[in-house]
């Protein structure tokens, strides 16, 4: 996907050097322990409760430490770790909005604006399966928001049977191949 | 959502119980710290990652114990208790397969296959940002599989401005509401 790797060097964010450092973030998926699989890679970076919560509160539109921490419940301290995490990979950047006393807020980058689908999908899982009721109910136009997803290039909705994996690094379905000899 | 309540009653698993104990584990999104989401809800049950990435094993065929341990690469007792949550959550469900030496392997529930979505937006996430190179490639027919979501009722793709919440627990999306005098 050379399209998502140039973008990072062309990105206005490239000159301030924080595109550089959350290329130098990517995982090499051959050093995951297990299966080799961006799942797995993405959730180093955002598997932990409170890291997807804060990306969801700037998504929100609430970008200072003291807002993300109110509207999370977060510890101050695990949530200062977790947001250092998220700048170093890439996911949000800093930027400063006082002087004098200096401060900076948190705003999404293209990587963290990219995670909207993760986050609609846990919670379209989350209203139907892991709450006694909805608290938040959403409309599109005049009907209850719902969504489904389709093959972007033919527009089909995607059936597990339609759907062919390659493995580049010696891993199937099953586990790791027979070593080579 | 009365259609999602019903069907853990009717379920052939409630039979078993199992269903039972699952919906006794949906959370009130009102005990949640912070804002009450259903996300947040979601991140309780399945919010590490290694809880994901056993759903991604059973999800590829691989429902014993070893296999997942070996496939994830977790340590044996983290897996063992993460495992627990997920039955307990009613997100996998354990099936005996032996009767001398007693032994279960782990199946999708309903909840369970209903967390393809979120598998497959993690993976298109850190296929674009979190690895270096993606090690799976994936095909539709003869193309590149790559997913979009659309409203289910209506076929649309759904843009922010078109999209109506309504929280239903005195929160909106700036913070917890003015309190009530």
């Amino acid at each position: 996907m050379p399209s998502a790797r140039s973008r990072t060097v062309t990105s206005p964010s490239a000159l301030t050097g924080a595109a550089e450092s959350a290329a130098d973030a990517r995982i090499d998926p051959a050093t995951l322990p297990g299966r080799p699989c961006s799942i797995a890679a993405a959730m180093e970076i955002i598997g932990e409760k409170w890291a997807l919560l804060a990306v969801r509160e700037v998504v929100l539109g609430n970008h200072r430490f003291s807002e993300i921490v109110r509207n999370t419940g977060a510890p101050r301290d695990r949530m200062a770790a977790r947001l250092k995490v998220l700048v170093h990979a890439g996911v949000l950047e800093r930027r400063p909005y006082s002087d004098a006393p200096p401060r900076s807020d948190y705003h999404l980058t293209a990587a963290g604006r990219a995670l909207a689908p993760v986050l609609d999908a846990l919670l379209a899982w989350g209203d139907e399966w892991a709450v006694s009721d909805p608290p938040v109910a959403r409309f599109h136009h005049d009907h209850e928001l719902r969504l489904t997803s389709v093959c972007r290039e033919c527009g089909e909705p995607v059936r597990g049977r339609d759907v062919r994996r390659e493995g580049r690094l010696g891993w199937d379905d099953r586990g790791p191949g027979s070593p080579a000899v």
